[in-house]
């Protein structure tokens, strides 16, 4: 057997930073869950024919599975009898939410919202914030044939909620809409759209002077790749961003449409959270299924680390040919905004356990176990003493774990049950059918 | 694209089977963690050399992945250029943990007890209640070096102490321990134990007869098979089992161990969840890392169903050749269980929302958003309808959804909040600072 490493790409935490993502995931949760979405979860593997072809770098990315057909085989050992379709892991979770919701669609109630919190793989190369496992919390909203625009505006709303909950400092929420630059692009006569937003999503990883030349080896003139990147500089905390497109001078209809959607969203944004959104005509999204608006979102200060919440608007995503179910999704990436902000935050303790009950002989052990069933009645998280020792070398045991109370049962020579604060070392008597802890110190908390 | 369609063995839940499975999780988990112990997860793929050769059909049940290399390729395409070892998905959640332990031994404190709830998968052929692809939630406590049998005793009744605030009906843990049959055939003269124990384990399945079969083929005397058939027939609540194994006559140093570990263990469950726990000498488990006890766990009424909860002793699997990390764990088996017990359940509605906001007109949006936060702001999940519609439609919405209350903010001829409760009919003025509603409403409840 090789020597156990971490494998890269593939990240996993300690008990205490796992205790800080715990803490994450409930707020996200319960945020989501108060704004009325329910949760679903779909199974780890999609035909590949269904992930393949959503985005320049997909399908290079996609880890495809396959049963070991026996012995020491490796990947190239796999074979699969079924009559399944080939499949591979997801990389995101709106495509299996769309398939979700065609499986499912006569059993679902419209307009459906959802949240959904799993891990996804890609099998890109690891670097800074990416990795090839990692955890996203989703929320999507589909409706039958048409999607109400209001609601491209209120996803944001509720991840600022579950933000505003989070020890994660300022952020900035930044809007676009497709059909601008598609319009934009179409009203200077170029055609192939995808490809120009593809380049253009890269701006700021390579910045203006390289978008501008692989739009003119695209087929844009240098003339256009101008205007599309004095149309990328664009960006506003209110729809004033309307009128310097405006003065670009290019007109398009699907340019018109695009600045009224944006501009509704940016408006009711600045009504019901100000200084959240900003439209920002840069942002494109990588993945092809977007169609209307498109979300990002930056760590203010931290704006090089690029988005760790993102989503848009896909109108022909989930179709089954008869039927389209239009949606809205945006995705907190948690993996990629813990890794980021873990090093800035601590777990109070690194287990569960308030109290450790010390055992003065290993045949106190059954009183020992009541003591603790009775604390645990009344949601007192503890644990018994691994073995009976000296009460020093069971303080010391819940000192290391960050464990704030020891309880001694009584004893031949003492008649009542005791607790000891290890913190400031008071010790009084106590019942273990009555006596709480401050409420503080029930759970681990979160320190930023 | 092809139709979408279910994939076998990669079951997926409605939102309201969801909400069932939700309160499951959140049950486990809280019991856990009152317990002391602490959650981790580990990455979904190991290295195949650490997942292979751990039990008779664990090779041919590896899902190995790779990265689709480009196109259109299956798993037949596959290639991963990387240093990396080759991977597969993990199939229990033991083989990881042990693997994150000696990961992490330096970071850690022992004895470290740890829950972990997260999917596994298998390409075994999909049945009744077995997946490719389920949810486990297992709890295991390590040590370094030497493990307290203390322990177990105590995992069981924490899963007990889980089972008794779940619907799930009467449920009964068997408890062997590898040392008795191991020692038993030692004591006669077999020596293959792994074989022997893999085909006793297939007792309740092929039955008495056709394991005498197999014995024999394997090696056995008719003789030594009665011997072995009739130790697996021993079972009994209390430590009467003990005597019945030495009316056997046979004798080993091993056996004479085991039968001393499994009576502790038995005697602690006797004194702490009376009627919790038997003794079952027939219960073997298929992977090979279990060392001494070992446990399963029958629904009572749906014995031939088999175990929803098993796990067991293992001393060896965490070793770095140096230090050894002995430890005991029990896993429950979460979709096999609710596989089951699914259809005798169902959720209070399908979604978390309690009120819908109404809506008069669509210019009144932005004060239906502000009355629901200010709802949720006090912790009541809800949502603001889709889009402003005649009283009775909207109400019809929420009835769908089984959402208990619709919320009519003030209008012109209205000057106050109202909201009705839709089941009784009852409307009351309202105020969204201050209403809230019965505290059975405010979340989704789980009806047996």
């Amino acid at each position: 057997m090789s020597k156990v490493r971490p494998i890269s790409g593939f990240p996993e935490w300690l008990p205490s930073e796992r205790i800080v993502e715990q803490h994450f995931l409930d707020v996200i949760r319960e945020t989501f869950e108060l704004h009325g979405f329910a949760s679903i979860q779909t199974r780890a593997v999609e035909p590949i024919e269904r992930l393949s072809s959503q985005g320049e770098d997909t399908d290079k990315e996609i880890y495809a599975i396959g049963r070991l057909a026996g012995g020491a085989a490796g990947v190239d050992g796999m074979a699969d009898s079924s009559r399944d379709p080939k499949l591979g892991l997801h990389f995101d979770l709106t495509i299996p939410f769309a398939r979700y919701v065609l499986e499912n669609a006569g059993k679902l109630t419209f307009p459906f919202r959802r949240y959904q919190i799993q891990p996804v793989w890609r099998g890109e190369r690891p670097q800074e914030g990416r990795y090839r496992e990692f955890t996203q919390c989703d929320i999507d909203i589909v409706d039958v044939g048409e999607l109400a625009p209001h609601y491209e505006a209120e996803l944001p709303l509720v991840i600022a909620d579950a933000f505003s909950k989070l020890p994660i400092g300022p952020f900035r929420i930044q809007v676009n809409n497709r059909k601008i630059p598609e319009g934009f692009y179409l009203g200077m006569g170029l055609t192939d759209i995808t490809t120009m937003l593809r380049i253009v999503d890269k701006l700021d990883k390579i910045g203006p002077d390289r978008v501008g030349e692989l739009m003119v080896a695209a087929g844009a003139t240098a003339e256009q790749a101008k205007a599309a990147l004095a149309l990328a500089e664009i960006n506003a905390p209110d729809d004033s961003f309307v009128e310097r497109v405006h003065a670009l001078g290019v007109e398009h209809e699907t340019l018109t449409q695009g600045l009224a959607e944006l501009a509704a969203v940016i408006r009711v944004g600045a009504e019901q959270a100000s200084g959240l959104m900003v439209a920002d005509l840069k942002v494109a999204r990588g993945l092809d299924y977007y169609t209307g608006t498109v979300y990002e979102t930056q760590l203010v200060g931290l704006e090089s680390y690029g988005s760790i919440c993102s989503g848009g608007r896909y109108d022909a995503l989930a179709s089954d040919g008869r039927t389209t179910y239009p949606g809205v999704g945006i995705s907190i990436g948690l993996s990629r905004l813990l890794a980021k902000i873990m090093p800035t935050l601590s777990a109070s303790r690194s287990t569960p356990s308030c109290v450790l009950v010390a055992l003065a002989e290993e045949t106190d052990r059954a009183q020992g176990m009541r003591v603790a069933a009775s604390l645990r009645q009344r949601g007192i998280p503890c644990e018994v003493a691994p073995l009976a020792a000296k009460f020093g070398k069971q303080i010391k045991f819940a000192q290391r774990r960050g464990i704030p109370f020891v309880w001694f049962p009584a004893t031949g020579d003492q008649s009542s049950d005791s607790v000891k604060d290890i913190r400031s070392g008071a010790q009084a008597v106590a019942d273990a059918e009555s006596w709480m802890p401050p409420t503080d110190d029930l759970r681990p908390r979160v320190l930023a």
